[in-house]
């Protein structure tokens, strides 16, 4: 199968005022964007695939794919029958608005009810940047430790909702799942935790309910 | 047991010009400094802990211990009987030369032959700043997905080693080793790749041999 992926670069500029027009442009559009952050390697890539399946009319959703090289996500995303591109930050450790803007303005279309924007796997610099979206959602998964939301508060404290990813693995692991809630709670109080896994589906229909819940 | 750590923050100032700075003062020293550098969570500091207590000469061996919050992992480590102090950056994604400089002139002792500095957790950013070190290392871990090395090429071509973290949950994960492997190479050509678990003490020799070789 061929994908055409269209792909965008190098795009950078006042940041706050990109993400004002982002956001005037998805509230006119009664559009939700959700921007994932997490660790390289969290599964948030594994998490959308997921998603994709699990949400009702795929032709209304979008994923655009942050990265620092290679189109390897929006690939993944796209082979599923969704539209996606891919965004390449040129070395950047994070995702700009202006970036965002420009790739949305291309990819959306009268059907489009959902954007998901997966952020360069990083826990720092994108939870300091607004790329205009309904809200941030933290990817944590249960391999990397219960101390992340200690380590890492600015992501947790404006995230909107916590993923905590690959709890398949739970009987392998010393993860402590109720610590690692404790900390969050810590940083963030009353924040809403989903507990799932991309590879048996477990805690999926609560997070699909609550995206299809946020007010935009 | 009231573990004495320090904390050093915020010092920042032209990177090269610091770098030179250690480079010059480890050298005097005989003192070989590794940069381990990977993702949040991927295992860099429960390495540093089984590496300490593998190597021989404990009293010879200092770690600093970079992150953006917390001073938990300068704690780890000391509970092991090792000097270690805690960098803070304040909310960056890095450490600088500047902040290692410091900590370094304050830490070394005329015993010291290995110095471990582990950067905030993060694929981007750290491996384009250099802080003097002998040799960066780049940490993954198994549980992060093959295609790393060409997602965050830079590291892995800056790198003078990888070490491939978590092992032990190879049989419960898709992780095809051989393609990480494969990722590697072609990033970096002849690369050296130690498979660990710090877990159950896999490779751990290896990897010990090799840091204790390594030109000065």
């Amino acid at each position: 199968m061929t994908l055409n992926i269209k792909v965008y670069k190098d795009l950078m500029g006042a940041n706050d005022e990109w993400a004002g027009r982002i956001k005037q442009l998805v509230a006119s559009k009664h559009i939700r964007m959700y921007n994932l952050i997490g660790a390289p390697g969290c599964g948030k890539t594994a998490l959308l695939e997921s998603l994709c399946k699990k949400l009702p009319d795929t032709h209304k959703i979008v994923v655009l794919e942050g990265d620092v090289e290679t189109t390897r996500d929006a690939e993944r995303i796209a082979s599923l029958g969704i539209k996606a591109s891919q965004l390449l930050t040129g070395g950047a450790c994070h995702l700009e608005a202006k970036l965002v803007y420009h790739a949305l303005v291309d990819i959306l279309d009268d059907k489009t009810e959902i954007v998901f924007v997966e952020n360069v796997g990083n826990l720092v610099c994108p939870a300091e940047f607004d790329i205009g979206e309904t809200a941030k959602i933290a990817v944590l998964s249960v391999t990397e430790g219960e101390d992340k939301p200690l380590k890492y508060p600015l992501l947790f404290h404006v995230a909107k909702a916590v993923v905590v990813t690959k709890c398949d693995l739970l009987p392998y692991l010393d993860f402590n799942l109720q610590l690692c809630e404790k900390y969050i709670n810590q940083v963030h109080h009353g924040l809403p935790v989903f507990k799932v896994s991309a590879k048996n589906g477990t805690g999926l229909e609560e997070l699909v309910s609550w995206l299809l819940q946020s007010k935009t």
